[in-house]
């Protein structure tokens, strides 16, 4: 509305929800309270299994090594860590950086690192250089909702593009970069989660990896290679990552979220040359700095530990919370159900029964004292009704077990209830009518 | 350029400076280095003096206190500080902070309140919530460069309103916000710094602050107050914020920054109930959460030590270097230059004698082992080129003395040529033809 039609106003505070509802930028629009949040309130009491959330277990760090490693550095270089420090990050950590990322046969220079508040933040500052409202961003069908949710507040368009059991499908790119340009939009970049997909649980296949990036060489397409869980597979060597072969047409992110901790949240981007002095001036324009304690402290945490080794124990850890959660499905989910088997990373994508809404059931299995995250939320076009996110990341085995188990009574019920009053009769269900689901494999 | 036209590229990047160059997003034209960059990385050096940055000088500080805090909190609370947090923030943190705002006056609730990376990302926070792009932002002249920056970058347009001794004038405050809205353009808010002026050191007086206000009340116009100086002041008690007197029409911006430390990059933002939901769904995007770690670091030392006290004797300091800065000005300084006396925070804004730029002198001076800010890097209309911020907070005031008297060198040379060659012979100056250059007291 016209600021002139202001000019003479009342004060309405007090009358009104939100005086400034007729002020905020068009961005907010996108900026929108998740429906489930008010639920995930309740899912966070001790008495819920939540298979909800994506928190890291990190009860097996060293607390006495992180503890002595922070008072060190505040004691040896206190007024440096407590002081503002480069808008692109601290040039050790960003060494240092160079190092993790080697695992994935990535060859960098630190000087093409630049430290973000957790990969999230990078995800923020790639799209604020790049996307105008209304260009298209390419995203796997699901993607993960912190991302979808930065595309949003943007005001781009996302499009999703169908995976399988081998990750993103190569035909479904080619057809989508078509589809979009046909229509005369603009692609800005695809998003991918190439590992131990969130929420997904798949991985791209090693031929895929270079079938993606040449489609995308040659339709002139930027990839956006998230990578916070490359690091925990649970058999192997870590993949090779897409950005070691296209240092031109990547940008990688990471994160010490998952490998390390996520209180510091220090994640970082990648990216060549000329982008990376963008993303410092964002960088700089949004926080001035990123932290240089956490940088410094976690710097510190690296040189101190054997790292290495922790992230050893902790895909251990992982492992053996995967399998309690598939051993679970395996041994109590309706023969209908269908889910993946991840081979890293921290979820499972499970698709119900055919009728099944999982948004509509969720009140009733917080109720039975069990979260999930419906499908929804990882789609930008109301697909994933009939699937949910599980995540085996933070729950013990036993706890992952009855989680389950409560889970699967809801099911139950809910078949029950269907059988009895029919596809129209279940409150809150919606006939399912909405084709691709995601991705499955049938080794469950 | 759309997108159809890159349908069969061929890879340029090899041959391009900048193979990204016409597909970043419209608000990076307003992303651009500072063309004074470069000589920074010189000011840099040892034997250059710095009086351009705003580094707090933080070698105060107990580490003993600060190391023992953080090292108790990861004992004892380790698991919580380097887990995922609150979108909003620490709860325990939200109260501290409330505590520190009553000092000014604020009676605000915890709820209200959100934690952001620095005070630096609440501006970036807010713009993101309130402006599409041509938005007018209200500024004073001169402004807070990196304010000026979040504006550019969400593509606003800055109108600055004159201030002097007393701060922001409120009949220019009115006039602006008249022309703005009679030439059809939304006013979004109004950013004001009405503590210690960054970069100009005045402060709005108790009864210009009311008026403000009052003005801002009438015409419908937010408020973002931006104080992170407020309790750095050099004698007496803190001013009344204006957030005190205006619950509903003000969003306060305060920070750890300069009472405590930097490097952890926590400020806030206090705003209305509605707006600071806004607020919390941005910073979700934008990190997921501000870090923990950070957080409750800082909560740690407000609890374990007396930061009142602290807060006290960084005053005492810094008024010792504001003393050292006014002396040396007054004693070597030519006539014809002018400068204020700042009442706490870290700078003094200088106005050369006429014929001087500023910004053309500053190779010379860095040439000389002297740096400072030119002032036009606090407008955004090319204005300040007179005038230049000089920052006591982080060199010694021997430091101090010595580069106002490397600056008084450079200024007298520069003076000499002129008289010599004329206004128009002095290899880079420009003749000062634009008026108004800031804000002016006569007690120098």
């Amino acid at each position: 509305m016209p600021d002139g039609s202001r000019r003479t106003p009342e004060r309405v505070a007090s009358t009104r929800l939100d005086s400034y509802v007729d002020r905020y930028a068009a961005r907010t629009k996108g900026m929108t309270a998740s429906e489930i949040r008010a639920l995930f309130a309740v899912a966070s009491r001790p008495e819920v299994v939540s298979l909800a959330g994506g928190m890291p277990n990190i009860s097996g760090l060293p607390l006495d090594v992180v503890g002595g490693a922070i008072s060190d550095l505040v004691a040896t270089n206190g007024p440096v860590a407590m002081q503002y420090g480069s808008g692109q990050g601290d040039p050790v950590l960003r060494e240092q950086i160079c190092e993790v990322m080697r695992l994935e046969g990535i060859e960098a220079h630190p000087d093409d690192v630049v430290v973000t508040v957790g990969s999230q933040q990078a995800v923020d500052l790639v799209t604020r250089v790049f996307c105008d409202p209304g260009d298209v961003v390419l995203c796997e069908a699901p993607s993960y909702v912190g991302a979808l949710g930065v595309f949003r507040a943007y005001e781009c368009d996302v499009v999703h593009v169908e995976m399988d059991a081998d990750g993103l499908v190569p035909d479904a790119l080619r057809q989508a970069i078509q589809t979009v340009r046909a229509s005369g939009r603009t692609i800005k970049f695809l998003y991918t989660i190439p590992n131990f997909h969130n929420p997904a649980g798949v991985t791209l296949s090693a031929e895929r990896r270079a079938e993606v990036l040449e489609i995308c060489r040659e339709a002139d397409v930027l990839v956006l290679e998230d990578n916070p869980y490359g690091l925990l597979g649970f058999s192997g060597e870590p993949m090779r990552a897409m950005r070691a072969d296209e240092p031109d047409g990547v940008i990688y992110l990471g994160s010490f979220s998952k490998t390390f901790a996520p209180g510091f949240r220090v994640g970082w981007a990648l990216a060549p040359h000329a982008v990376r002095e963008k993303l410092v001036l964002a960088q700089e324009s949004a926080t001035l700095c990123p932290p240089a304690f956490s940088q410094m402290a976690i710097s510190a945490y690296l040189r101190a530990h054997d790292w290495q080794g922790q992230i050893k124990q902790f895909r251990e850890m992982y492992r053996e919370r995967r399998d309690a959660m598939i051993e679970a499905l395996d041994d109590m989910m309706p023969a209908a159900a269908r889910w993946n088997v991840p081979q890293g990373g921290f979820y499972v994508w499970v698709t119900l029964p055919p009728g099944l809404d999982a948004k509509a059931m969720l009140p009733r299995a917080v109720t039975a004292r069990v979260a999930y995250v419906p499908g929804t939320a990882f789609f930008s076009d109301g697909f994933g009704s009939q699937s949910m996110r599980l995540s085996f990341c933070y729950p013990t085995p036993g706890r992952i077990r009855e989680g389950v188990r409560r889970l699967v009574g809801v099911i139950e019920e809910e078949l029950e209830l269907r059988q009895t009053f029919g596809a129209g009769g279940l409150p809150g269900s919606t006939a399912l009518a909405r084709g691709y689901e995601g991705p499955h494999t049938d080794l469950s």
